[in-house]
């Protein structure tokens, strides 16, 4: 059966200049790149705007209400790690504030990903700590039930393996399994490279319609134009 | 039966001093002035805060997960429109991005209104090209099925039909039509005049109570003092 | 059976100099010196970031799409206090605009909190007026049937009796019974304490694990590390 | 403006023999056959299981919390017609429960479609009088504020038009517009007319695949089989 | 401060004969004939169709994913009594299934009214001990917090006190509170007096627009007739 | 990059003994059995009530508005198989009607169990093949773009790899990973086997603060009784 209650200290991360390189792309432009997977529930939402990060995933699997294994979690951070936290049931709680995100930061977390609650917001924010949640919540949680850390999770909605990239922005969070990783950031590069002279010639005022050559498949997909 | 894939290029515009004037004053204020009529639901929020806009309507109807049709309604922009765009079914996805955005903007286009979801919202920030949708994300969509340009459409709850004007601020969006647009720009303005009346009493401790005469009717209600 | 419409003149506030001193706690401190009740749920919002307050409730019981009792509400603020409005039924319509707050701040209320919406946000963020609301909408109301004044209401899933202490942030909105607002002013002052202490030890790398003493009691609830 | 407190006696509704024959094939075909418009939110839910019915639309617009045009907009039935009602803002109020069933059904109403709440839903049922409804909510509405009837109206994100054609089953409900009505309902009856040859060759075990010729199509799509 | 952790054995139950008597009005009529408050959100719905209860409450407050105070509440259980449950945060979980309905049924209890989960709903249906739920979910519960049985809850968004009525049926679950209760049942039985009247003069056809003289009201409040 | 457009036509199915004798424990069992994993977000739900079956999972990841996938997934169903469908983003169609489960009844499927809408379902629930969906819609799809048959998907929060064992009744659905199902089935008879005991003892009066020995942890635990 399914045991509960492990820590999982060794994980295979991506290699750091991998992860590290694939936040200056973004979420949208990563998931692109990917095939379009691995993409978090759009309620996944910046606690506050502009942060745009990427790192390799440290995994906690939560109880309703409890966050203790947000502590074991800790432990487990290397400078570079963005820590991704799936809940067993929907829960909005305050899992997460500015004792957690003080100790995260001083371990080297990037930032934090949570289908849950996170509270002290505003401090959050002025420590420029990047939170991605569901929830915003004063409440707060117990320490009565173990999870389990670096076991893989779904985190709204999309399943994270300990060492796998996380890209979040103010667009969303996007995960890039390990082994996929190296291949994205490649197709993120050469996605944005002819991005430039795109937003140049629409910028001008050439059509998109013109450019990405649509005419004729709309066309034959059936569009007519009426006067 | 219903035909899609067409696009309407001919479409009567309200005069574009009157569906220009009425951003000044508020979706709140034209949505009172004409009746309360018109607004979309309150799930359509700004992508950033602050901005403040009217303009006539160019509909899109979009398929799921498909903004073929964006790219077909730029051709149809002119300056002083707002893009409004439906979907056949609820979509969250991020149909609209910085490229379309910089494509919309050298067309003329005043914001988008869309009731699916949209990306690229850092940049959409920057360029200040304001956005008012129902979701954020980051997943794309592919271009497969013809919708419609300059139809007809239901956006958010609220008739939008070419031509008509869009309100739309930090309170929401309304939709003017085209037939009211005077009537309703000057209803806003005798509105307005006596705010500022009204303003200051408030301001000086003059009470709603008083100042609107609300004291009799309340009692002819049966509302009763207890001390 | 019920009677509505009825203005309770006198209430039992709590002392200013208590009401006041709980806001520099914030909700989540004073939501935990409470022992975790009277929390209202997270969809509350506050309309502009940044707000801490605390305040007297005057409280307001609406009815669906109507807010005269708050032009009511009006005449009984005193300053100090903070508005706490429900609705019979649940209603996204705006309540509450700019002419409300400038009544309301010139009779010294510090905040509104509603499970409703308002409107015209962007003069409420100017005018530092702060608002919790469950909704924005354009959408007005009219005024026809009376409500209640200071009488006990559910708001957001909070009782709340007139005179209670309000705490409201970024985090979300606590209510404080009168009768327990001292004992919470004085365990969350205790809380508070000795937070700089563990705060500057979490930020030099000392883990969360070892200065709560949280490895024993793991051990025991069966957390197992692998390698 | 926009002027409130209209009815409208005099619609046009659809032919009878047509509005009544499209009963039979039920919403989704019916949706299918007039290329997929009209069809209402998905949350809009029968209240109780098992009918399927047709008829020409009589139009309500409410307000919130108060039913006073359903009143009224019984005096416009006709037999065959079902009412259709929208409010001007989210209300989940109850407003229709077994009088007014009963006062519709002796006028000839088929059903009623509300974009809002309804109660006294066991006698609907033992009744047979079909409900579909966002809502079940005890909770009773006033009559204080007109609306109107016979006006188009916006329901559940589908405009309906007095007059039009509304079907409605388990699936859903779907709006027919009456100059679309005829040839929906000769679409409907060819989409039919082969779908008994169909059924019976996929209960026998013939594929989809082989069936509808799609073996080419997605190979062409790029679909690849792996063993 | 708020302790929690206490079950108060001695509650005033309203009388039996009055608790009993409320059911047979369903909780329409009994919430108008209280003056439309006490009632919980339309989210809470029965398990199965077609129970019809009232009772005297027994309250619980649970933590979130913990229902071991459903098991101290079965202690307190008196025949007649139904047992409501609040959570002190929002939680899908099934807290309840057949075997804590076995031992409610045994102890006399009329129903479960519960603001979180549910689960065996197919085992509950058969043994016909009615429930209400906010949620259905096979997920269960730890047992590891204390919360309080029969202290005053806010379930549901209604104020429930122990040894209040409770009313539910298909329509949703309205709380009488115990001073309320006779004054309510007469109430409730004067509302029903006169409506076998109505149900039959609308029957034959009478409008209510004549059978409660709404015709003057309504030209008053502006409404007009176009043909 | 993610290769979309994949089916796996050899897959490794748990034992069929296995995974058809999970059914009869239900999804609660199951679950507990499990140690609490797997389950699928409350939001699945029956389309009738009452069935309760377990299969081997054939997996499908469709995209959004297109059930192409479905048609390519009958030809892999084995008899005994239930087919487990997620989308690349939320979409409420109606994915799967009368026809598809007809070609599913005929290859042997048990179950439709799907992240999305589905429609016809009078005509399911008289066929009685049953389906757990989020949504019912009578919008229809189209055949437009490949996703893939049989890779692991998560579906409505569960990571469901091919050849898993679904277990789904009217408290929801449940995955048992292959690996797992052996260890699972034994749990959950050994579960089962005291359950009739105890459900006798709690029918017969017995507490369960007494059967389970809760009433010293409960006073460890703080519990206080006042009378």
């Amino acid at each position: 059966m399914f045991e509960p209650g492990v820590v999982h200290r060794r994980i295979e991360r991506t290699a750091p200049e991998v992860a590290g390189a694939l936040a200056s792309f973004g979420s949208a432009t990563v998931h692109e790149a990917m095939g379009r997977v691995g993409l978090m529930k759009p309620y996944m939402r910046p606690v506050y705007a502009g942060a745009q990060v990427s790192g390799t995933a440290v995994t906690v699997l939560l109880q309703p209400g409890d966050n203790w294994m947000l502590h074991v979690a800790a432990e487990q951070i290397q400078p570079g790690d963005i820590v991704v936290a799936a809940v067993t049931s929907e829960c909005s709680d305050g899992y997460f504030g500015d004792l957690l995100a003080t100790s995260f930061k001083a371990r080297g977390a990037r930032a934090l990903v949570i289908d849950a609650g996170v509270r002290d917001v505003r401090t959050l924010t002025q420590m420029e700590f990047p939170v991605w949640s569901r929830y915003i919540s004063a409440r707060g949680t117990i320490k009565a039930t173990p999870g389990s850390v670096n076991v893989p999770v779904v985190c709204a909605g999309a399943l994270v393996s300990p060492g796998d990239v996380i890209v979040a922005d103010d667009d969303g969070v996007v995960c890039v399994p390990r082994g996929m990783a190296k291949a994205a950031l490649e197709a993120a590069a050469a996605r944005e490279a002819n991005e430039a002279a795109k937003r140049e010639k629409l910028a001008s005022g050439v059509l998109g319609l013109d450019m990405y050559g649509m005419r004729e498949p709309l066309a034959k997909a059936g569009l007519r134009y009426v006067d």
